[in-house]
C-alpha cells in the first residue's frame, strides 16, 4: 500500500497541496493494490474501488451513532425525496468541466462514496483540513443530522452546445428538457440548470454546508459549482411547514404519503421512463421571489381567498381541518389551491424557504421559496400546472420566478455501487 | 373605542393601506381613550399606550405556550445576551429616517411591545398581512423557539454628520465609537454600522426571519433597514459551536458562565459607563469573511497549531479537555488562542456561522463568521486582543474582516416599559 505521508513536526509541515486531484485520480485509477491518500474522507473512498472498504478508524461505526439521526444513504431509492423533509437545504448545481467519461464515472464514485460516509455521520463538521495518514486524529462521532444527500443529472450533462460530451447523449430522457416558458417569468441562466444537482437536507445548517463543501472539494479539476441555495423550513416538527407569506406549503403532499401513491405519481417505472431512470424520478427547483412588504399590505381575509385556505388551520375555504378534502365550489376559481388541483396531477412538494436579507436596490426583503417538486413526469405532471397557474393565479400579483432547473435524480445505490452506474450500463 | 373596520366580504375589501404607519402612530399619540387597528401587532401594542393591554385573543395566554420554549423577554438585562445560544440568527441594522425624538421613543415602544408579544409565541409565522378588528382570526399558539430579540444603539443615533439629531448627543457613551481600523481589514461600510441593531436568535430560523419582517413592517416611514446578517451554528447541543473551519468556537465563554463573571466582564456598572447604559452592555459584530479552499489546503496538524487547540476535543495544545486551563507555554505564540490570550481580558463571544453561496468573482465558497461579542469596554478588552491578533495571528492569511459594528446594548426593560426608556429619563 503507497502512503503519502508528511514530517508531523509543527516546525516542518510539507504542504500537500503540491499532489493535485487529478493526480490523485490518476493514481487511484492506476493503482493495483489500493492507495491511501491523506485527504479528509478520501482514504476509505478510493480504497472501495478496489473491492475492500478502509475505515480508518473503527471506532466510528455507524451502530455508534443514534439510529434515529440516521436516513441510510444506501438504497433502491434516493433518499430525501420520499423521506420526511429535514430544516434545513443547501442545494448546488455543478458543470462538469471534464470531458472525460471516464473521469465523470469516478467523479461520481467518488461523490458516492463521500456522500454515504457523510450521512452515516463520517466526514462532518470537523474533519475539514488535508490529514496525514500516519496522524489520522481521533475524531469525534458526529450526529449525521438526518443527513440526506440526492443526486440529479441536468440535460447539459448528456448535450452541451449541441456536442454529446460524454457519449451518453442518446440516453437522455426526453422529460429532461427545461420547463417551457412561463409568462411573466424571468429566468436568471446563472442561478439555473447545471450538469449534475446535489440536495443536502439536515437538521443542522452546519452539517448541510459541510457536506457541500466536502463534495466541493472532492470535485476540484473535475467540476465547479454552477450556482448554490440555502433554505430553511419552520420547526414544524411534522406538520405542514409555512411558506413566508403565512401559509402551510405542501398540504397536498399527504395524498402522496403511501408508497403506492409515490408508485403512481413521483417514480419512473418501465412505463415511463428510460431503464437507467426506473426508481428514480425528476426534480423541478424553481426560485420563488416573494413580495413580502406588498403581501403585508393585503387584507388576512383577502390573503385568504388569494390561497384557498385558511391561513390559520390550512383548511381549503369552507372546511375545518387542514386534510379535509377540498371542495372546489367553496374556492374561488383564480385562488392557488383551485388552480393547483384543476389539472388532476399530483407532485409531491418539498420547497425551502430562503432569506438573503435586503434588496440593494429597492431595500425590500429579499425573500421566497425554492420550489422544489418531484414527479413522474414533469410535462404531464406539473407543465400544465405551472401554465394555469401563470394564466390565472391570484397570486402572481405578489410573486416571481427567477430561476428554472429540471433534473433526472437517478435511482439509489448500494454499498460498492454509485449513483447514476444505470447510466453507464446502457451504453 | 374607534375602530378601524372593513368589509369581510370577498368581494368588497377595502384596502387598509390608506392609511399610513405615520398616521396611525400619531392616532395612537392623539387619542384619548385607546385605539384598535387592524394591523398585524398592533392591536395590542398601541392599547398599552393608555395603560390598558388588550389581548385581541385570550386564548394566546403564554402559559398554554410551553415554558422551555420561552425565553422572557423584559427583564433587568436584556436577554439573547447571557442566555444560551440559538441555533439561529439574524441581526438587522436600522437607520431612523425621523428626525422627532417622540416618533423615536414611539417607535421604540412599538418595537419593545411587538418584541414581547413574539418572544411570548404570539404574531408568530403565520400572522403576517393585515388583520380586520372583528374578524380577527383563530390563531394558532405557536411555540416562539426560544426567541430573543437584543437591541442596541449606534453612534449614529446620537451624532449624525455633526448633528445631535434626537438632542440625545451628550448621552453619548465614550465606547461608542468604531473600533480603531486594524491593519489588514477592509471594511464595506454599507453592510457596517447603524442608528439601531436588533438581534434576534432562534431555534426556528422562520422565527428570526418573521421578527425581522414584523419589526420592519412595523418601522415604515420610521426607520429603513441598513443591512441584514443571518447565521446559524450547529446543532452542537449545549457543546461549544464549531465554526466553518471545524474548530470550536467560544471555549472560553466558560470563564463567563457565572454571573459574577458577568458581572466583572459584561454588564456595564455605575463605575464605567453613563447611568442610562447601567445592566446594559456593549456589542461589536465583525463579519469575517474565511478562506475555506486555502484552509482545506491546509494540514490538518499545522490548523491545530494556527488555532492552539485540538480540532477534535477543542482541548488547547497540551491538554486533554476542552475546558483544561490553557498552558501558554504548550502552544505557539503566534497561535489564536495563545495571541486571543495574552492580553488578559475577557469578553462575551457569540458569533454565528454564514454561508452565502459562491463568490461571483472568485467561484469560491462565500462564507464565514459573523463575529458577535459583548463587553463592559470595547477598547479596554476587545480592542487589545484585535491589535494584536491583528499584528500577528496564524489566522490572518486565511480570513478577511469585511465589516465592523458597535453598538451600546441599553438595560432591559419591565412591562409597561420600553428598551432604551433609560436614555430619555436623562434627559
Amino acid at each position: 500500500m503507497k502512503h503519502i505521508e508528511a514530517n508531523e513536526s509543527n516546525n516542518d509541515i510539507r504542504d500537500e497541496s503540491s499532489y493535485s486531484r487529478r493526480e490523485i485520480l490518476k493514481m487511484a485509477a492506476l493503482a493495483g493494490t489500493g492507495i491511501v491518500v491523506g485527504m479528509s474522507g478520501m482514504a476509505s473512498l478510493l480504497a472501495i474501488n478496489n473491492g475492500q472498504k478502509v475505515n480508518p478508524d473503527p471506532k466510528e461505526s455507524q451502530s455508534e451513532i443514534g439510529n434515529k439521526d440516521v436516513i441510510p444513504f444506501y438504497g433502491v431509492r434516493q433518499a430525501g425525496i420520499g423521506t420526511p423533509q429535514q430544516m434545513y437545504m443547501c442545494f448546488a448545481a455543478f458543470d462538469i468541466i471534464s470531458d472525460n467519461v471516464e473521469e465523470l464515472k469516478q467523479l461520481l464514485k467518488i461523490w458516492t462514496y463521500i456522500s454515504a460516509d457523510m450521512t452515516a455521520g463520517r466526514a462532518l463538521r470537523e474533519t475539514n483540513g488535508q490529514q496525514q495518514v500516519n496522524s489520522t486524529p481521533e475524531k469525534s462521532t458526529d450526529s449525521p443530522a438526518k443527513l440526506t444527500i440526492t443526486f440529479g443529472f441536468g440535460s447539459t450533462l448528456f448535450t452541451k452546445n449541441g456536442i454529446d460530451r460524454f457519449g451518453l447523449g442518446t440516453q437522455c430522457p426526453d422529460e429532461l428538457r427545461n420547463i417551457p416558458s412561463i409568462p411573466g417569468e424571468t429566468i436568471n441562466s446563472q442561478i439555473s440548470g447545471g450538469d449534475v444537482c446535489i440536495q443536502a437536507c439536515s437538521s443542522d445548517p452546519t452539517v448541510a454546508f459541510h457536506v457541500i463543501r466536502n463534495l466541493a472539494a472532492a470535485s476540484i479539476e473535475m467540476a465547479v459549482i454552477r450556482w448554490i441555495q440555502t433554505g430553511f423550513i419552520d420547526a414544524s416538527d411534522g406538520q405542514t411547514p409555512r411558506n413566508l407569506f403565512g401559509f402551510k406549503d405542501g398540504t397536498a403532499n399527504i395524498e402522496l404519503t403511501s408508497e403506492q401513491a409515490k408508485e403512481n405519481h413521483v417514480w419512473v417505472d418501465s412505463s415511463n421512463g428510460p431503464a437507467w431512470m426506473i426508481n428514480g424520478t425528476y426534480l423541478v427547483a424553481r426560485k420563488i421571489r416573494m413580495d413580502i412588504e406588498k403581501w403585508e399590505q393585503t387584507f388576512f381575509r383577502k390573503q385568504e381567498t388569494i390561497f384557498g385556505r385558511s391561513k390559520s388551520s390550512g383548511a381549503s375555504l369552507g372546511k375545518n381541518d387542514e386534510f379535509d378534502a377540498v371542495s372546489m365550489r367553496e374556492i374561488p376559481s383564480d385562488s392557488h389551491v383551485w388552480l393547483a388541483r384543476s389539472t388532476g396531477t399530483k407532485i409531491l412538494r418539498r420547497s425551502y424557504s430562503y432569506f438573503e436579507g435586503i434588496d440593494p436596490v429597492t431595500g425590500n426583503l429579499n425573500a421566497g421559496l425554492f420550489f422544489i417538486s418531484f414527479q413522474q413526469s414533469v410535462r404531464k405532471q406539473l407543465v400544465p400546472m405551472l401554465s394555469l397557474l401563470a394564466k390565472h393565479d391570484a397570486l402572481n400579483p405578489f410573486i416571481s420566478t427567477i430561476s428554472s432547473s429540471v433534473f433526472a435524480c437517478p435511482p439509489g445505490s448500494s454499498e460498492g455501487g454509485f449513483i447514476g452506474e444505470q447510466l453507464f450500463e446502457v451504453k
